[in-house]
């Protein structure tokens, strides 16, 4: 495993943080290494809350020791109640990859789908439901925030060409597919996960 | 000064980090104890900045020993292309005076404005120059971050009834003056500064 990239991908939320860990090759295929949620009381103050997440971030950062960190960006135009919320939870998240000398990353929900289905308005299931079968998974991570936090690990190792730490991802101009970079991605983790 | 209430107020934000701590005596005067800004480069990461600021907090706690401290509550609706950031450093306090195991309280802008002034929209110089007369400052803290800080430290401390730790602020229903809860707390600091 020591070719292998380990991204830790985070779904930030208050009372559900997403936490999923994978190791992904240079030829893209991947595994899964861990998967959960970091789950705060809402009846706690926001500052107890925020320290419940840091403490169970701190517990998988130390279990896994992650290569680098990617958290899904929040943006004030989601106008839900919740939105601030998780905004201090990206930020504990980003805090904690800094403090462990980790290089961290943010990914758009859009970037997150469009690296995993090669189609950045795909619904949740969809991008749910290729994870699974990317990670050789027989049922979905419960809840819905576990199996997001995998979908912006991969995002992330994808993105930025796996374990090929040199960051290029797929062809250049003269690509014959006329594919894009993700579903050239897509593709190559489909047939590396077939050949096993 | 061991009856007196140590309140540190934060005015949070990734570029400039308004820090404040004042001591607040049972008859709601105030001095002045430390007031400055935690600033972080623009050019760093995000998880860096936020690194740079929680380190800044730390030494701030470590070497002031707040009892309680005062966070600007951040709304989604404030459009700004800074809100994410400031929510994330208004995390990063919050999660600081949990871990250190101290009460935080947000209050909202206008709540900051109300207690200082007695009135809501108060505008940010005669809040300023409110809390530079309380503290019996010759200038302005400098840069205005750095005063509101102050402003929110005294916000709490004054609403939740200064060292007087049974949380009454000013008299009930019958009270003769009609004035409200701030407007009593303000003259009651006006005086007690007076008499110095």
């Amino acid at each position: 495993m020591a070719s292998a990239l380990r991204v830790l991908g985070i779904d930030p939320g208050l009372t559900r943080c997403g936490v999923g860990v994978v190791d992904v090759r240079a030829d893209r295929s991947a595994s899964l290494v861990h998967v959960g949620v970091v789950r705060s009381a809402p009846d706690l103050a926001v500052g107890e809350r925020l320290a419940v997440i840091a403490a169970g971030l701190r517990i998988v950062l130390a279990e896994h020791r992650p290569d680098v960190v990617a958290v899904e960006r929040v943006f004030a135009q989601q106008n839900r109640s919740t939105v601030m919320g998780t905004a201090q939870a990206s930020g504990i998240a980003l805090l904690l990859a800094a403090e462990h000398g980790l290089p961290a990353a943010t990914h758009t929900p859009s970037e997150v789908k469009a690296a995993i289905t090669g189609y950045g308005a795909a619904d949740k299931r969809q991008v749910q439901s290729m994870v699974a079968r990317v990670l050789r998974l027989e049922v979905l991570p419960q809840p819905a925030d576990a199996a997001d936090a995998l979908a912006i690990a991969l995002c992330h190792a994808w993105r930025r060409g796996g374990a090929d730490r040199t960051g290029t991802v797929g062809a250049g101009a003269g690509d014959p597919g006329g594919l894009t970079p993700a579903q050239r991605a897509w593709a190559q983790a489909e047939k590396a996960a077939a050949r096993r």
